[in-house]
């Protein structure tokens, strides 16, 4: 198969993109992201349509925010868009004549990295993925596992602290909670409302409140040393690397791949993760430990595997 | 492949049984357990030479508790015996002449309840071990699931309470401290302590004291009606069905088997954990639900399991 | 002295009320709660001159929420009204010429318990109130503790679970996040979503749906048995419980007033709580056990508290 | 009155000392802590007797670790000693005829301070002690206060972590779990074995090994920048500030003093713990803010304290 399509749905913007088998990806089309769910539909199909202009796609793969079922063909539940038992795979394929396939967009995400990023080689990779909220995509034997019904790898809401903080979801304690870029943004705010004194530099790169604290604040102010942004990032970190832990000891891959925004500041985040899978890994002294690695697609991950998954069909 | 031969290495028997291609067991022989390293590795040769006895034996499965390295070969860690880094394969393989494959044992417990258990018929399981602690094991797409080194599905030791209870691995707050037969046995003595003239069926079971009381006493007061009995299966329910839930949103597989002594219960212990199961589970509404199924094959699932594991190589 | 006037200020209505010497409520006069600040001055001083009418009062006593100065002046904050180091005793005694005491609100209703509810004949209790939070207050030797700077008793805000929800007062995990009537809310509406077919009386008590639950419908849903609405209320006994008996380590009361409209179910709701005191209990065997009482006055104790605090000086 | 004796029992001595009125210590007198329940109480006798020759002393304070009750005669429970409900007053009384005052250890180290040490000038105080475990006493209106049935300011086994680490009391996720003496060398243990290239330092004045740690060494290290010794000591005043921030909602003092064998180390554990409070002080830019002062008197603080109490009748 030569190439295809990736479609990538945010918040803002709805991304095709024309891919190679070498996950290059050759030509891409945004369009604004509408506010309905069928405006959305609409809207997939007319970016797919314009960026394969001019090539030969021979599928398309559509990574979607949510649970999609074991056939990757009807998005069961959507927590951004008002699809519940959403046909997409039908619905786009009548409209744009290829083959669909659809996908969670961190699986696909997740795939992207370990095809063409940070998990070429390995052949069990866990990625993980720190934007906004938490999530990931688990390849064991060179395989996208998706679970029985297509909607394992949820890792954001395992239940990290019983009777914690109430997620999105209706539960409390979700790992998301705890590590992700709105975690992040908590810690800072709630550390410059207590010591407004050690947060000087990160107030003063917003409007001057904790309330007015944005993530981007908390990596620049991190960047310059502002013990605040520091701890949170630290914080952040606590709980990204003891999650690992507890995932090492289910899965025990050779990597993790940390991606997502948060994973943008390299090194101000990836150390301190590392040091916490470390300090929280079980029998640590008697078994080797998996890397913990940096993802290298940035935002393009899920697009790039979410056509490579509709290549491999 | 025709019989294979599984051991079973328990804290006071080491059992060896001649397996056949269904999973009956033919033949079984059992010898104390040594107290010495050494000593089991001799023990385990001579019950494999004594079942085996009058049979043709293709194989020998082996079932340790502890981590076993990616090879099958290499007992990296034993909690309850000091092998370290022990080629358990080579040494028994030299001594009984046939191909020896070691496996961690709740590995092959769930090996054996899905291939001739409650698993039959499911592609992506995953089996818990309520015994003393908790262990087991990962089936995805028809193979079990080991981890890049060998040491994946160690359950018992994600972590479900932050600064929780102090595990015998070294770290806090692991699941087996809650969902396990010890865990039981400490809900148990708590209640009576705190609450005696609800105990008294219980307490009239052992020694009258709370000090006193044992998993079987536990588990004839429920039977009986015991309130403090039952609210401690209760709350081992309430951790049992919990971690569970998580273990779906990460492998979302058809069914769980729930296996171990505490399991010998039933639905006295199997209808609370699926209402905790069902109360905790991520997005209910939304997915197919996984089956929650008590293990068929009581304390022969690791030998069983280990016997099968050897034949297929 | 003779009569006062307490005042509760309600987040519809402002209360004024004529109580004597043996905490009889003579005279009643309510106003409409004003939506600013200033306005809820204004509305104190009318409905203190409304109530006053045709009696010979001696002194004020204001009941409100928030933290209240050392000298019972000053409201420093107010959670509910933008009063921020408002000279509240002063600005009323220019308008209405009686000498005013300035009380936290809870601490109010604990007075008028211990001096004419549950508390009579105690030296030392400790009230909770269970409303929308939890608030409290303490009584050491026949004497109201409000702290060196006034702001002590805030039992609501004490930490119970740590990472745990988060709280209006911008901390996490705070008792009245798990014990209290929105607590008791959101177990209901977690409960119904996830086995809706145990909520059925309680959901056909309201709109149908989870959302739709109220708090009285919990209570009338738990006197008729619904298995829903009597966990819920097992749930926050369990937390209410367990805060008692960290309460009895460190005050060691005779007896322990529960209030509130919460306590308005009465058994429903004080032998859950007494079971679970007495579980959570630290050497429970080796020492009195301070009484758990329900509450007597109702919504009253707070004005009769605040009358009583001015009658005191 | 003139002067007093107190009495302090160790674990391995027994202390008896004169006491003035300024709180000085004229003369003391120590033997060994016999084993027996009924040996200690001879030996208090012994002690009382040698130290007193030559001095006309009025009465004798006797500081205990347990519960005393209301009539501060009674020993209810010892957690070390086999004492339940002995009458330790009356016993000495009888043999060295003089009047005794029994105290807990804990409340007479918390007066020593309040009337001598760190809490002079101060009317409403905490005192907590970290030494192995967690103890305190709470001085409001000048005054200590112990609860109506003698056994308050039981801060060590307040529950701070629901589901925590199992204590010596039976119950679980205790505050003496962690923050105190016991909790800082796992801190340590913990943290060296995770990471032993970051415990260099700590792990080279002890036998090398993680097991063998010792609290002094870990503060050793901590002065020459170990970074697991000075993380231990981080996270045990995580601990220590949440629970003073929890004390200061409950209590409200105008000081907080630290002390106990922790404490010894000054700044190097009262810094963090200070930054810790604030972390984690509810509504802390509305209130006064609570000192937080290391203890004075070191170890005398309850031998000075018993006597002082014992002067006060």
């Amino acid at each position: 198969m030569g190439l295809t399509i990736g479609v990538d749905i945010g918040g803002t913007k709805i991304a095709a993109g024309v891919v190679d088998e070498e996950g290059t990806i050759l030509d891409t089309h945004k369009v604004p992201t509408p506010p309905t769910a069928e405006g959305i539909v609409d809207a997939i199909c007319a970016a797919v349509s314009e960026a394969g202009k001019g090539h030969q796609i021979d599928a398309v793969g559509i990574g979607a925010a949510g649970y999609v079922d074991d056939k990757r063909a009807t998005v069961l539940f959507a927590p951004n868009i008002h699809w519940r038992h959403e046909p997409l795979k039908d619905k786009v394929e009548q409209r744009v004549g290829l083959p669909v396939v659809v996908e969670n967009d961190a699986n696909a995400a997740a795939w992207g990295e370990y095809r063409f990023g940070a998990g070429k080689g390995h052949e069990d990779v866990i990625c993980i993925t720190l934007g906004t909220g938490l999530g990931g995509g688990i390849i064991i034997g060179n395989k996208l596992r998706r679970g029985r019904f297509g909607v394992a790898a949820e890792f954001g809401h395992i239940r990290v602290v019983p009777d914690g903080l109430l997620c999105g979801c209706g539960s409390q304690g979700c790992w998301e909670q705890y590590a992700s870029g709105r975690a992040l943004v908590r810690y800072a705010k709630q550390r410059a409302n207590a010591t407004p004194e050690n947060a000087k530099i990160l107030l003063a790169l917003g409007d001057g409140t904790a309330a007015g604290i944005e993530g981007k604040h908390v990596s620049a102010a991190a960047r310059q040393g502002c013990p605040v942004a520091v701890d949170s990032f630290r914080e952040l970190a606590r709980w990204a690397g003891a999650g690992l832990a507890d995932l090492a000891s289910l899965f025990d891959p050779s990597a993790f791949i940390v991606g997502g925004g948060v994973s943008d500041e390299g090194e101000l985040v990836l150390d301190p993760i590392r040091k916490s899978f470390r300090r929280w890994l079980i029998g640590g002294q008697w078994r080797p430990h998996a890397q913990v690695l940096a993802a290298q697609l940035g935002g393009k991950a899920g697009l790039v595997g979410a056509a490579d998954l509709a290549r491999q069909g």
